[in-house]
């Protein structure tokens, strides 16, 4: 394994025609391939519009990440993204511990590559912008003294927050769990054992970047501390999304950043949309990863949507389903943005995943879920309280139960009130997410770095961080003084006793002899 | 007492010239007196400068709020501002109480007057605005079932954060602590026992409003319940200004909303500052409350004042010291943003109340803190943690030590360095903090609230809140299974032990048998 991975690197810098801008930045972009990359992109190419110079680190087998662009530099380093080989696959949880451990690797071989990192060092970037759902891009920045910006939603302490805000995990649901801010006592008991149990899966995976960390970082160094160094946290949500919590003042929220308004359809489209009448249309996609469900589900879905009065148009990459109906339309890709845009339509139905559920916020379209893994249930769970999605269970549907869940989205009118709400308040900022992360990462540049947004209480140990020393000194202390006190309470008390029992001797025996005396 | 708490209530409706906007919103807003309206006013001004109607419910002893104003309305209440009695009182923070005892007298008089409550009702505000030093508008809010925005930095919980926010103590400085986010053990033990000594004096403040929030919002209503309640918390610090600690998603930083560029000085304080010559000037002020301080200390000061190279201007309502130089310039009154502004000023004396210092960081002048109540002497430990303030304890203080201090500041170059970096990071914001405050309000009126944003964390009883009730639980569960498990292990071990011994009878009777028959 170790042999495939040593780097061949050539460093592609084609002609960037860069507009003239505010800019002239140099960005050190290390992105995390598949889905994450297209967000990362829209930050990129903004960046580029702003005239600065981005250089992007490609896996040679990158799977979404273009190695010739003419808005980026790339540097190639081989053998490293694992995604080409667990795209598609559902055991994708389990697979992302090995791919810490190829990154890891990847990340100890560019250490050691000394003209690499001599020609980072003299590249002079002004930040390293990275996806911390891998540590490569943390490792980097540490390595090479740049500001990190992170465009994040997961590290790979699960969901952001958890790593730098504290996180009450009586209203604050721990990633995974698909509960809400308003938890029974029960859901809580439960919140606490998923955080448990959490927790020690996700030392699993840092444990990969352990001896990377050690080695370049200092004895005492972890992943999970070197993030925490972050100057800015770019959040993929917002809390139109995302239930209200505590929150660090380094934490930018840039939620539904790539959405945009709708552009006019293909023509082809547009009439079938048109075709729709006043039925309007519904639309399903189940995201980059998963353009194929099993055959059985997908006839059952084709089943259901054949009932339906609508016109669908179905994102679908495998077998033509024998129950397709006249109305619905199978495309390969679709323009979903803009379909989402479009006034004809009624419902999204959808697996949950971050994008596309900004998008269909952003529209007001309320959506149909169907989660399969990752996030996807906890993105749904949070659109089911606030009412405008209804889950339905991939493991158990049928075309009936889908096709209720369908109905149900599109006839009852508090989803779509809902959501346009969500909507309105989504829009309704004082500044565009993506500029608000362009003047953060901008900002970053200008002062190299944040400090004075970012807390470093996550240097402290675990006990003087939650007061446990303090707690337990003060205890001791309370302990002692009320010992102390009762000792000399009951030595008093014994005091007194005894001189009273002393004078009652006293007095019986002078008594007594007042008595002899008398008789 | 009470007697004289009557309420003589006369709406005073001057036409008010609103200048044509994207306004139109119906504002109730509930000040506090003294250096508190002095904030309050310029989002007063703002708004109306937007378009806003705003009517302001005044005191009619009111020290500070003005009774006609061209561009708010006025509800006069009469007999409630006790700042008057207060002003220029060293007992400030013992008479604070009364002061809340007034307030809570003064909102149940309100309450019980049913035509000024109509009237309220019938008026159709948008929103409250307030602030929550006292329990009044916080109050009204919720008897009129209003959303809230609240201009804060202090409520009747301390420092606003701690009202809302999780705190950890370990790197959370309690107000009044003057610790830092970089604390010792000792120094954590102190913040430690400060939060329970200032949550104790706290209780004493919010007690006056037990019995009226109880009336009217239920037997278990309390003020803090209704303050957490609030919408927006427009924030009166930022974090350049402020450590880095958690927040929330509903806090908005407005720190240096009243901050602007410097106008040019009346012509005979120009010539007076230009006539310092390369030396430059030095400002003092010690804010709007304390106007004078104990003769002794005055004389110290001129007579420090007076062995400088500088020229001083300095903001002195009392006798002229007798020591005073030749290069000082006594004034009643002084454009402080104007003079901070000025590129000859070297330094600002200053007592350290909110207002100065952030001013004092926009114009990126270093300061000499005379800290004397209240917030002052926390605001100063932070400038001098960030390097950019001397501090002068005014209890022990002489001419020497004063000038000693005053003289550090105005020749160690790092207090002006660090102080123009605070102030470029200030400046530096995607849009200005009064913006930011119009933009809230403004999305609280047209959203009636913005409960998005607010967690209902705060209804919870603590324990839950905490999560105790599910360590207890689980703690318990978790005994009971080592328990049983213990028992369940000591009764097969005897179990087996006595087995063990059985055999071992049974093996010697045999054995013995054998023997027998054997011999």
């Amino acid at each position: 394994m170790m042999k495939c991975m040593h780097l061949l690197v050539f460093v592609l810098t084609p002609l960037l025609l860069c507009p003239p801008g505010i800019g002239g930045g140099q960005v050190l972009v290390f992105p995390v391939d598949g889905s994450h990359w297209i967000n990362m992109k829209v930050l990129v190419e903004e960046l580029h519009a702003r005239g600065h110079n981005i250089t992007v680190i490609v896996p040679s087998d990158s799977w979404y990440i273009n190695k010739n662009s003419s808005y980026y530099n790339s540097i190639q380093i081989e053998g490293a993204s694992f995604w080409t080989q667990i795209k598609m696959s559902f055991e994708l949880i389990v697979k992302c511990s090995e791919m810490h451990y190829h990154v890891s690797n990847m990340i100890h071989e560019m250490f050691q590559d000394s003209r690499l990192m001599q020609s980072l060092q003299a590249s002079e970037y002004d930040l390293v912008l990275t996806d911390p759902a891998t540590g490569g891009g943390v490792l980097l920045a540490h390595r090479l003294g740049l500001p990190l910006v992170l465009n994040v939603r997961w590290t790979l302490q699960g969901e952001g927050h958890f790593a730098i805000a504290p996180s009450p995990l009586s209203y604050v649901p721990f990633p995974g769990s698909e509960l809400t801010d308003n938890m029974s006592f029960i859901e809580r008991v439960q919140n606490v054992l998923i955080y448990f149990l959490g927790k020690a899966q996700l030392a699993i995976a840092s444990y990969h970047y352990t001896s990377i960390c050690q080695q370049y970082f200092g004895s005492d160094a972890d992943l999970l501390t070197l993030t925490q160094g972050a100057d800015i946290w770019l959040m993929r949500n917002d809390f139109v999304f995302e239930f209200p919590r505590p929150t660090m003042p380094n934490v930018v929220y840039m939620g539904g950043f790539q959405c945009k308004p709708p552009k006019p359809l293909p023509t082809d489209l547009e009439e079938f949309v048109q075709s729709s009448g006043e039925h309007g249309v519904i639309i399903m996609s189940l995201g980059t990863i998963f353009g194929e469900l099993p055959h059985e589900i997908t006839e059952e879905i084709a089943a259901a949507f054949a009932q339906l009065p609508q016109k669908v148009i179905w994102r679908h990459r495998g077998k033509r389903p024998a129950s397709l109906g006249n109305n619905t339309l199978l495309v390969k890709w679709m323009p979903q943005n803009d379909l989402l845009g479009h006034p004809k339509t009624r419902a999204f139905v959808a697996h949950g995943g971050t994008n596309g559920i900004q998008e269909a916020i952003y529209h007001g379209v309320p959506i149909v879920g169907l989660p399969l893994v990752f996030d996807q249930p906890d993105n749904l769970s949070r659109m089911k309280a606030k009412g405008v999605a209804k889950i339905v269970d991939i493991a158990t549907m049928d075309r009936n139960t889908f096709l209720q869940a369908v109905q149900e989205v599109l006839h009852d009118p508090s989803y779509r009130i809902k959501m346009q709400h969500l909507s309105r308040l989504h829009r309704d900022q004082p500044m565009k997410p993506l500029d608000r992360a362009m003047f953060w990462i901008e900002f970053v540049m200008r002062h190299k770095g944040a400090a004075h947004l970012r807390t470093e209480s996550y240097k402290m140990p675990w006990y003087a961080y939650h007061s446990v020393d303090v707690i337990v000194v003060l205890f001791a202390f309370v302990s002692l003084v009320v010992l102390c006190t009762t000792a000399i309470v009951k030595y008093m008390c014994y005091k007194i006793r005894r001189r009273i029992k002393k004078k009652h001797k006293e007095n019986r025996w002078r008594k007594s002899q007042i008595y002899k005396n008398y008789y």
